[in-house]
Order: C-alpha cells, then structure tokens, then sequence
C-alpha cells in the first residue's frame, strides 16, 4: 500500500465514523454550524479572494499558452461580480430549508474541477443533510482549494459537528485510491468534465450519482405556437451554451418546416449561433437566410445528433410525427432535460410520459433544470440515474430511510396463519401495536 | 460477438423497446395483464407441478449424492402445503395495491437461484410498476421455469403489456453477457447466496439492489425485561434459521449476563441452538446449563462475530455498555437488520438513531424484516444498499420519478436577477406557473 493509499483509508474511516456522530446531531446542531461557515467565510472573503487571484492568474498564463480551457478560467475567478456573496447566500438557503425527512446516507466523495464555491455549497448539503463529505479538488483552483479548506476546517472545529465531517483532500493524485474505499464511503459525485464523470464511473465500486452527457433536446410540434418555439429555443440554447442543461438537438414537425422553423433560425442565427441541419430543413432555410448568415448554416453529420456541443451550436432534423421525435429522443439523449414546444395537452403528455429523462419540459426552457430553480437551494449536480436521484440533486438526494419497528416483545411466529413458520408463509402484515416508520417520525 | 452474447443483446435491447411501451400504459392495462397471469398459473397448476416434481427428483437425487445443498431441495419445491396458492395470492395481493406513485425505473435484470416461486412475484411487482424484467434461474429449477415461462408468455401474448415486457432467459450461462448490457439495463436484482450476489456486483456496471449477507445482532440493555428477551431472541433465532433475517450475534449488557442471560439461553438450549460465547458470559452460562445441554455451550472466535451461521448456532459477547454495543453493531454487521431489548425510549431512541441498519427494531423479532409484513404484497428482495432502496423492496423500490415543467413559453433569461445570465446566477426559483411535479401527478 502506498502511502497514498494508506492517507486515502485514513481520511475515509474518519470521515466514516464522523458521519456516525454526525447522523445523531440535532438539526439546531447542524444549523448552527452552517452559521458558524458562513460568518467564517464572510470574514476571511480577503484572504480566500486572494488566493483565488493567484490560481487565476496561473490560469490566465496557461489559457494562453493553449494548455487551459478558457470555460475552466471562467469558472475559476470568484471575485466574479456576486459570485462570493452567490456563495455565502447559499450556506444560509441551505441552513433555513426544513431538516430533511430522512437519515443521511454516510459518507459522501466529491470530486470537482475548477469551481471553488462547489466546496461550500457541498459543505452546507452534506451538514445540513447529516453527512460526511470528503472533497477533492482539481489543480486548477489548488490555493483557493486551500484557503477555503483551512476557513472550513477552524469553522467547524468550533460547532458540534466532528472535524472529520468535511475533510479536503489536497494531496495529488489521491483519486484512484479515494474511489477503491468502498467499504467506508457510500456515493461519489463527480463535478466537471464528461471524461472525469466517466473515469470515475469506470474506475469505482462505489455508486456514482451524477451525469456525463448532458445532450438535451427539443420537438416543435406541428401545431406550436410561432412565439412560444423562438423563445425557448433561443432561450435553451443561448441563456448560457456551456452548461450541462443547454439545448443540443432541434427536431422540428415536417409540417412546420417552412413556418415556425425559419423564425427559430433567424432568432438563433442573430445570437451567433450555427445551426447543422438534415438535408429537408437545410433546404427551406437557405431559401429564407439572408447571405449574411448563410456562413451559418451547414448540413448535419449522424454524429452531430449525438454531441453535447457546448457552444453556439445546433443540430436541426426534420420528423414526421410525435412518434419519430419520441424515438429520437430516446435513442440519442442523455436523459438529462428534453422539451415539447406544443398547443395540445395530449401531445404534451404523451410526450412527457414517453420520454425518459430526468426532465420533461412543456413549453419551457431546458435552462430550468437546476437546484437553485427547484428550490433546492443549491445542488451537489445533475444526475442522470435511473435510480435513487434524477436531476437536480439538493438534499433529498442526500438522504435515505431506514425501517423502525416498535414492539413488545413480539415474534413472527406469533404471525405465521396456522401453517408453520418456514419463513415463506408470513401472510400477516405486522401487528398494529408495531409502528413502521421512517427515522423522522421517532 | 459470441452467439451467447448477441442473444443477450437481443434480450435487452427488446427489453427496453418493451419497456418504454410499458412505462405508457395505464393501470387498468396493468392489472388486466395480472389478472390473465394469475388465472393462466392457476388453469396450468397440473403441468407446472408436474415440470417441478421432475425438478424436485433430479435435486434430491443430487441432494443424496452430496452434490447439492438440502436448503436448496426445499426452496425448490413448489408442491409443499400452500406454496403455489400463495403465490397466485402475491400476483392479486400486488394488482390490487396502489397505483405507483413515480414512474418505472425502466429494465430489471433478476438472476435467482432454486425458487420457481420467485417468477411469479417478480413478474408481478415488474409489471405493476410499469418495468420490463428479464429473469435468469438457477439449473435446479430448469424444468419448473421452463413449463412456468411459457404459462407467463402467453399470458401476457392476451394482454396489452408487450410480450418482451417479461422475459425468462432460459440459455445457460448467459449471465455474464447479459450483466454486460449497461446501456439497456437499469437495474439487477440477483437472489439467491451470498456467493452469488457477490458474482453479481464484481462483474458489473448496473446498479446492484440486494444483499449479500444478513448478519443480524440484538443488545439485551442492563434494564431489559427478561420475557420480553426471551421471547425476541428466540424468535429471532429460530422462526426460520436459514432466512437472512434471523439473528446471529447476541449483545448482552454485563450487569444482566446472571438476570436475563440464563433465562434466553436456557430457551434457545431448548430449542436446539447452539451458543459460541465470549470468556464471560461462558463462564456465567457454564455454572447454570445443565449437564445434558453442556456441549451446546462453547467459547466463540473472533470469527463467529462475522458470521452468518444460517443455522442453529448463536455468538454471544458481553459488552459493558449501549455505546459499546453500538460501535460493535455498526463494525460488523452488514446493515440488514438490528434489535435492542430495552424497557427506555431513551435508549431505544439513541440506538435506533445510532445504528446504520435498513431495519432497526425495539422489542420485536428481526423476522419482522419482510416485504409481506410491511405490507408491499411480495417483494423483489432485501437491500443493504445506502441509496434508492433499503431492506424489503416492494413497488416503490421500483420506480423512480422525473421532473415536469409546464410552461408557457417560459425562458430562464427572464429569471436572472439582474447580473445576466451566465448559469451561476439563477436565484430565482421556478415561475408559478410552472408547475414541477412527478410523473403521477400529471
């Protein structure tokens, strides 16, 4: 064993017995340490920021010598106007939500890449939520990591909740050896790139929650409303191209080719964006695209309906009905957020029973998938699971139930129906003086 | 491609084409398909039994040669008193509960061992809620599943639910190919030894719902009640040894090792179990047994507090107190299910708080730990997992929901409060009108 490996078996067995405290703390307890980190943040803003100004401007060098995304630096900077004050306001969301209804999963691994305010917004959830979490960070936003970690570590120190609770892990290439501890942690939540999600997913028997792709798309209907369809699909695909909830692909009803798409396209081609389109809707647009914009518009490859572009790119494809949409959909997405742009409530329910996303949306924007939105406060990420948690994941997905039973001495076999217990024949529910329940009721 | 593996594909694939049909369909056509099924096994009762009893020869003949466990031979039998009435009674208890509230989670994956009886219930709960499921027996059962497979496939051939809906894989060694399919399978049950379940989640990608072992301990506290002791270890130890719900670990609070700890072992001594105790509570039991249950009684190793005995056989060690008890529990049990003997709510409290269980129960036998007894009609198994599902999973351990916005053209840009839109900003949470809400309430 490395000595990697044993700091990684260390980390996670204290931070496994912190949540064994932690899971018995009273929602005053918890609270009052959600108090206690943001006044420490607020407190120690100078210190944190200017940390951050040292990643960043290591991040401006290598973004441009071509070694950084420039998304990555954008992600980075908190002294973005409202970013730490966004962050600060979250601690509190989180704190003045009700306690969540059920018990804490246990022990919780965050991974993330550049953003260094996911570090309080995971911190509050899994507090607030009654679980341990241990957060690794990437190397990009390796000072504010540490500024932010050593603020965390003395805020806590000061409240009921264990130290071990949050642990950061700065050591370097401590991942692999993070994700063989399933004995000790529970769920990982991989926060960046597809390629961290899916090396996480590869490489780990612990259950991951959280989403690679986020390949959303959006059906206009033969009977959409011309207004309706611009304004979200403009607003799904520009509100802010890089995120995971953004709009990818555009199927548009045969019918409609020639009256609601080419108001769709002229709205998106004055944003800037490019729009790769089937050889049907290339057809009617460059009729009606004005040559300034004909630079804009391209015919579709089979694998532009399978891109996450994340850019001022769309792909455009003609169908002949609902139906074709629906298989579309359901063959290429990525089960994040899909839309129907439509008039008829039972095109619309069809559609959102048939789809199986995380999201279905009805005349609204794929941009409404968020935590903050749904009222969650903040989120821990997207998931795109088809168990546990769908979607935006605030704390509910950080909780699970267990079973209690309250009785007076009573057996099973008291309750077997006259043939005997051999364990297959217990055809009686559990007696009434039994209360079954979950742990919020105690 | 092995021919065995593009089967397996061709199974899953038209599994999930089924699937998304299925998820459409309303609860009448669910329960009409259920119906047809329960009349179909009890119209085809003669020839199943017949397929069976052949089952049952082969498996006692191998029984007699030792190459087969007697567990297993008894698992088998579909012809003992009441077995095949209750399962026709699980397929109607299942169509008449509840509507689901979410939506299916999509393919269920069930690989099982000897029980016949096992088709029955799965292909209820499955089609109840809305999901395909493909079913892999064991050899044992060969000849039962086959005559049970063709009854549930034609069955089904009179009803709207498509026939791919429930699929029984009778191919040998097909599930490591079909453990494969990830990308078309969203969940695998496996049911049967621990041996098995451990097969299962080393050797795949799928979410895994289960347990491997159910090793299940009770504390007898210092101000426990004796028959009430009595009455719950002795339940919980010998309703039905070889369940996962019996226990296996006994806890006793040191002051009561000479008040109650004679009484409970002089039941379960006359009851045939055996006990592996620690140095003191031997030295207490071995002044009072009496000669004839002498060899009963034997000092335990280390390992017998890691052991699921499955049998007859109890550990029993001394602890000095609740906490000690605890911190004991949470180290070596495997999260099935735990008791505490107690006469205080305040200790009960703390331990059913303290204790990271699916199940934690006062006073009341482990046996209680069943989907039958919670009420779920039948159950699709026992998990042990942290997240989605935990202990006896019914209905709702099969579904999951997905978010739904009604719109009217609504845009996230008109959400931003003011800095502009560059999605860290979204304070504001859904529109009113937008409704968000899961699948059943549309």
């Amino acid at each position: 064993m490395s000595l990697t490996d044993s700091n990684a078996v260390d980390v996670a067995r204290s931070a496994s017995l912190a949540s064994r405290q932690l899971a018995t703390l009273s929602n005053e307890a918890r609270n009052e340490a959600l108090t206690l980190l943001h006044s420490a943040l607020d407190k120690n803003r100078a210190t944190i920021l200017a940390a951050n100004k040292k990643d960043v401007e290591l991040a401006t060098q290598a973004a441009e010598d071509g070694t950084l995304n420039h998304s990555v630096l954008k992600r980075l900077d908190l002294s973005r106007p409202g970013k730490y004050d966004d962050m600060l306001e979250g601690i509190l969301s989180v704190r003045d939500l009700e306690d969540p209804v059920s018990c804490p999963i246990g022990v919780l691994l965050i991974i993330f890449e550049a953003r260094p305010e996911v570090i309080a917004n995971i911190a509050a959830l899994a507090i607030k939520s009654g679980n341990a979490a241990i957060l690794k960070g990437g190397k990009e936003s390796t000072g504010s990591f540490a500024a932010i970690a050593t603020v965390v570590s003395d805020a806590i120190a000061d409240s009921q909740v264990p130290v071990s609770s949050i642990q950061l892990v700065k050591t370097r290439d401590a991942v692999s050896s993070l994700l063989a501890q399933d004995s000790f942690i529970d769920l990982v939540i991989p926060r960046g790139s597809n390629e961290l999600v899916r090396h996480v997913k590869e490489n780990t028997k612990i259950p991951v929650l959280g989403h690679a792709d986020g390949l959303c798309s959006a059906y206009i209907h033969s009977d959409a409303k011309v207004q309706t369809a611009v304004k979200v699909i403009v607003d799904s695909k520009t509100d802010y191209p890089a995120a995971c909830n953004a709009l990818e692909t555009l199927l548009v009803h045969e019918s409609v080719l020639e009256s609601i798409l080419p108001e769709v396209a002229s709205a998106l081609l004055a944003k800037g964006v490019s729009l790769r389109c089937d050889q049907q809707s290339l057809e009617v647009l460059k009729k009606v695209v004005p040559a300034d914009k004909a630079s804009q518009i391209s015919s579709a490859t089979d694998t532009d309906y399978e891109t996450e572009f994340l850019d001022l790119v769309l792909a455009i494809k003609t169908v002949s009905s609902a139906e074709t949409a629906i298989t579309h959909i359901n063959t290429f997405h990525s089960g994040h957020t899909d839309i129907i742009i439509t008039e008829s409530s039972q095109e619309a329910n069809r559609f959102m029973n048939s789809i199986d996303s995380a999201g279905v949306f009805w005349n609204a924007s794929s941009r409404f998938a968020d935590g903050m939105r749904y009222g969650f406060g903040t989120e821990v990420g997207i998931s795109t699971n088809k168990i546990h948690s769908r979607g935006p994941v605030g704390l509910e997905g950080l909780t699970i139930y267990k079973y209690l039973i309250r009785g007076d001495g009573h057996g099973a076999a008291d309750y077997h129906d006259g043939v005997g217990g051999d364990g297959n024949r217990c055809n009686s529910t559990l007696p009434h003086m039994c209360l079954r329940h979950h742990l919020h009721e105690v």
